[in-house]
């Protein structure tokens, strides 16, 4: 069993807490917010809060950095500064280049695995958190050639703890297809919830006839804006070339509904269902279903 | 109890079936799929299957159109033509416009309820089928007052039977709320899942990392292009309406990430959360948990 200091007590770093301490590791929690940490503790994600020093980093075994994407890439130089030769940082963050690139050249890079869990909510905060939030999802880790051996060794256990499968991938394959995947979807949601005719609803109450459809493609719309901002800007240049391509399809459905093109429509739509085909989350489904059902109990 | 034809026995037909065949109703099938009638049989949709005919439309106390909606502009004359004068006709059209015209100066106007419940699913026909499906949401009824009061005393009725909410919206509301809760998702999905990008990816399992937030925002996309195309096109001053607006937002949120201006990013963040906000899924997604459970059963 080992020490464990989560800095970032929100949503991914209470929910790692919350499983890694169910199996005995010794959880420090550190994070600015006084608020997160003492719900983190209430909740049973960390056994101790404490300030960040540099002695608590250094008696930790595993330090895992969990905070937004920005203050990762600010505090990750000073951590590896901080950190004994055989402790293994693992950082969570949704974007990959610009984090790696920031420790390239640093003398403890090898203590680091980047790691980004492909799991979350539209929920931030410790106040979201689940145990069995990473059940079954994907971990990817970059450039696991400039970690060492024991440190990639130690990632990949704690990992196989939370019921995560890795996958390995470089920086640039990881922000070009989680830009794709994961945000994308979530500028689509804050797209579309933003929209004025949204906010300008005259009707009382006609809110009420929103239904699945809705919920489910305004759903990430909910998401923080503190978390997400930063994650968007570091992958501005494959967000951006994603988002054209989106806006030329949402104009050829808008000139083929103009013009009756039962034709490009069709063609559009069957593209859709077949691309959609391919992604299989019957195995997300059964879990989700599980933990509704405990919630329910 | 009442003698019940059912024109389209797909996911709506058929759920409507199952509901109300489970009150005692007398259940007769139409569809143009024998697939389709066969499956609703066996699943317990409807009682018996069967052609359509004057005779079995003219003895039916309440006969309930649930095809594609251009399939239900084309028969509703016709099917007001066959049926006895005290008989009630409930359509279940997505749209309500282009239908309530078609039928606006027919001599049987008054027998009819126009109405769309809000409830759905990406799956289409039988096989999706759910007695649950209509729980706790809300159904929408236009022009109630060109309906006779019987009728719309037997629809209300049978929407209690269902456990539906009725709302009362002119058609030209209904297609704008609807438009932009219901339609514009279902278009957003559809324009999202069918990028080249989604088509082409190179890395043979990446489809592995998506979750549920590409799970949440591109699910419609699996939707059948059979049913949604008609709406599509009878509610396509709306939709284009609403699309440039939403693709004003996605060129707003480009050039913004472009520029790094942060200030505008987040008001549009801010906007979103504020506006899906006020929806309350709260019920809706205890249904569905229910729902699962029963299937893991």
């Amino acid at each position: 069993m080992a020490t464990i200091t989560i800095i970032g007590t929100g949503l991914i770093g209470s929910s790692m807490g919350m499983a890694l301490r169910k199996n005995g590791h010794f959880i420090i929690g550190c994070d600015k917010s006084t608020e997160n940490l003492e719900h983190a503790k209430r909740i049973g994600a960390i056994d101790i809060s404490s300030k960040y020093t540099k002695e608590i980093v250094e008696k930790s075994e595993v330090v895992i950095l969990a905070t937004p994407v920005d203050t990762i890439e600010y505090i990750l130089p000073k951590l590896l500064d901080d950190i004994a030769t055989d402790t293994t940082v693992i950082d969570t963050g949704s974007t990959k280049l610009s984090i790696c690139k920031t420790v390239h050249n640093h003398s403890k890079r090898r203590n680091l695995v980047a790691s980004h869990p492909m799991a979350g909510s539209e929920k931030s905060g410790s106040s979201g958190a689940s145990s069995n939030l990473f059940e079954n999802k994907k971990v990817v880790i970059c450039e696991s050639g400039l970690s060492s051996g024991k440190s990639l060794q130690t990632a990949l256990n704690l990992f196989k703890e939370l019921q995560m499968q890795p996958i390995f991938l470089s920086p640039q394959e990881h922000d070009s297809m989680v830009g794709l995947v994961s945000h994308i979807p979530q500028l689509i949601a804050y797209a579309f919830a933003s929209m004025r005719e949204l906010n300008q609803a005259k009707n009382d109450g006609w809110e009420d006839i929103a239904s699945n459809g809705f919920e489910s493609v305004s759903r990430l719309g909910l998401s923080s804006p503190d978390v997400w901002l930063p994650i968007l800007l570091q992958n501005k240049e494959n967000l951006i070339k994603n988002l054209r391509s989106l806006n030329q399809n949402i104009e050829l459905i808008m000139s083929s509904l103009s013009k009756n093109d039962t034709d490009t429509l069709r063609s559009i739509m069957k593209k859709a269902v077949s691309a959609r085909s391919r992604f299989n989350f019957s195995k997300n489904q059964l879990n989700k279903s599980n933990e509704l059902t405990l919630q329910l109990k």
